[in-house]
C-alpha cells in the first residue's frame, strides 16, 4: 500500500528523476509550431478538432522529451476549455498519454463549488463515473488543483476521493498573481493572514491522509513570486506538498523557491509552462521544429537551478 | 444600446415574466426520466454519448415547460463534465436552446485564476474563440459565476469580456453551504468580516459597468441559508445584482430572500435547481412522465411565494 499513496508516488518520482520540476502543459495555439498546425489545419475542416489535434501533437511530442528528466506535468484546462467537447478531448488525452509515459499528473482545473456538486467534479478527475450502476474512467488524472472559498465541506469530496484512489489535492493558498492580496493578504483580527489561515486549514484537511513520506495528499498552491510568504507557510504547514507556480515567465527565480521545500530538499515542485514548453522561442541554439529538445533542454536547466540552491 | 447591458436586460426579463426565479439545470442522471434514458441507452453503445442524449432531451423539455414562467435558467457544469466531450456538448446545447427560447443563461461554472488564464475562460463562455484570426463561437452564455479567491486581477478578464459582449459576472460573495463560515466569516481587523469586504470589492469592480437600471454587469452569488448576511450585503452593496442559490432544497424559503431585494423588488434572482425540475418525486399530481408540467408548476410556485413578500 506504500506507492499507493499520491504523496509517496511523489516523492518516488522526485527522487528517481532527481528532478522537483514540474512542467505546464498549456499550448495556446498561436505559439504552437506552425508545421503542425498547418498539417492538422488542412486536414480538417471544424477548426476546433483541428486545433484539438494540433494540441495533441504538441503535447506528445513534449511529454516524449521531457518524461525522463522531469516527475510531473500540469496541463492548465483553460487552454483546451474553450474548444469544447475537442478541448476537452485533447487534454484527456493529454492526461492519459503522460500517465501512460510514467508522469504523475496534475489536472489544473481550480475546481470549487458546494458539497454535492463538488463531489461530481472528485468523481469526474479523481475517481470513476457511474452510470446505470457500471463504472467509467473520467479524465482519471493523479491530482487536481482546487478553490478554498467554500470551506471544508467544498474540498472534502476531493480529499475523499482522492485518497480512495492513491491521488492528490493542491488547494489555492497564496497564488503568483499581484492581485492575490485582495483577498490572500488581508490581517485577522489575530494578525494572521488570510492565506496563513487558510494554509493551516490546509495542512490540518490533509491530517488524516499522510503518507509514509510524512507528506499527506493534500497539498497547497503557493506561488514563487511571494518568497517570504512561502517560507512561512513551509513552517507552517509541515505536512503539505506545495506546488509552486510562477517560476520563470512569471519572475520567479531557483532562489526565489528555495523556501518551498524541507531540509530534505522535498515537499515541493515547482512549475514553469511558458518558459519550458516555448522555450525554442528564445533560444539561440534551438529553432521551431527542436520545440521538444529546446523543452527538454529548458526543464534540465531548470531541474540543476534548483538542486543548486537546496 | 440600452438593452444591451446584462443588468438591463435581466431586469427587463424579470419584469417581462413577472418572476424573480432561476431554475437550475442540475440533471442528476439517475433522477431523470427512466423513458428518456431508456430510450437514448437502447440506441446508443456509448454510454456517456446516451447520458448526453437523455440530459438534452431533459433539459429541452424543461426549457419548453418553463420559458414563459421564468426568467433565467442555470445549468451547473458539474453535472456535465464528468461525462466528458459529450458532457460538455450537452452543456453548450443546454445554453443554446435556453437562449433560442428567450430565456437568460447563467454558466454556473465557478471558474477562477490567474490573469492571461482567467482571459482563456472568459472567452470560452463570454466571447468568442479565436483560431488562425477568425473568431468562432465557445459556449457563448449570458452570464458566468466565478471565484473571488485570487483577487481584482483574476476576475477583470471576465468583466472586460462581458461588459463588451453585454453580459454578466456573478462572484461568489456568500455561499450556501455550512463550510462557508470557513473563510467567508473571519472577522478582519477592523471587525468586517471577508464576505463584507469580497462584497464591497465586487460592488466596486462593476462600478464603471452600470446599466439604465442602476445595477452593474458584475453581480454577486450570496446563499438564501444566510438571511441576516444577504440583507447586511444588499445594503453595502446597492449596485450589485444577487444570484441567490439555496432556497427549496437547501433550506432556504421565501421569507429568507427577501432581504436579496431592493424597495422595487428589484436587484436579485433566486435559483432552485431540484425543487424545480425533480418537482415531480414529491407530488401528488404529477407522475414521472408528467416531470416538465410539474416544474412548470413548481416555478410558478415559487414565483408567487417570493412575490408575495416583496
Amino acid at each position: 500500500m506504500k506507492k499507493f499513496h499520491f504523496a509517496d508516488r511523489l516523492h518516488e518520482a522526485i527522487e528517481k528523476k532527481n528532478s522537483r520540476v514540474c512542467v505546464g502543459l498549456d499550448p495556446r495555439l498561436e505559439k504552437i509550431p506552425k508545421a503542425i498546425r498547418d498539417k492538422h489545419f488542412e486536414n480538417e475542416k471544424n477548426p476546433f478538432k483541428a486545433v484539438a489535434e494540433s494540441i495533441i501533437e504538441f503535447n506528445k511530442a513534449l511529454i516524449d522529451a521531457i518524461t525522463d528528466v522531469v516527475p510531473v506535468v500540469k496541463p492548465q484546462i483553460a487552454f483546451y476549455e474553450p474548444y469544447g467537447p475537442e478541448g476537452i478531448r485533447a487534454f484527456y488525452e493529454t492526461v492519459n498519454y503522460a500517465k501512460e509515459k510514467g508522469l504523475i499528473t496534475i489536472a489544473d482545473i481550480k475546481r470549487e463549488d458546494i458539497g454535492s456538486t463538488a463531489e461530481a467534479y472528485a468523481k469526474a478527475y479523481l475517481g470513476k463515473i457511474e452510470v446505470n450502476g457500471e463504472e467509467f474512467p473520467g479524465c482519471d488524472a493523479d491530482s487536481v488543483t482546487i478553490g478554498p472559498y467554500l470551506g471544508w465541506d467544498s474540498v472534502k469530496p476531493f480529499v475523499t476521493e482522492g485518497a480512495k484512489n492513491g491521488k492528490g489535492v493542491f488547494v489555492l493558498v497564496k497564488t503568483s498573481n499581484v492581485s492575490s492580496a485582495d483577498l490572500q493578504d488581508l490581517k485577522m483580527e489575530d494578525q494572521r493572514s488570510v492565506y496563513e489561515i487558510m494554509g493551516q486549514y490546509v495542512d490540518s484537511w490533509g491530517a488524516d491522509e499522510v503518507g509514509e513520506s510524512g507528506y499527506s495528499m493534500t497539498g497547497a498552491v503557493v506561488g514563487a513570486t511571494f518568497p517570504d510568504q512561502l517560507a512561512d507557510l513551509r513552517a507552517l504547514m509541515p505536512q503539505s506538498i506545495f506546488l509552486v507556480p510562477g517560476y520563470g515567465a512569471q519572475g520567479g527565480t531557483a532562489e526565489d523557491v528555495k523556501g518551498a521545500f524541507d531540509e530534505n530538499g522535498l515537499g515541493a515542485i515547482v512549475n514553469s509552462s511558458r518558459g519550458i514548453i516555448f522555450a525554442w522561442e528564445k533560444s539561440d541554439t534551438f529553432t521551431e521544429q527542436d520545440f521538444a529538445d529546446a523543452a527538454r533542454h529548458a526543464a534540465q536547466e531548470m531541474t540543476e537551478a534548483i538542486q543548486k540552491v537546496l
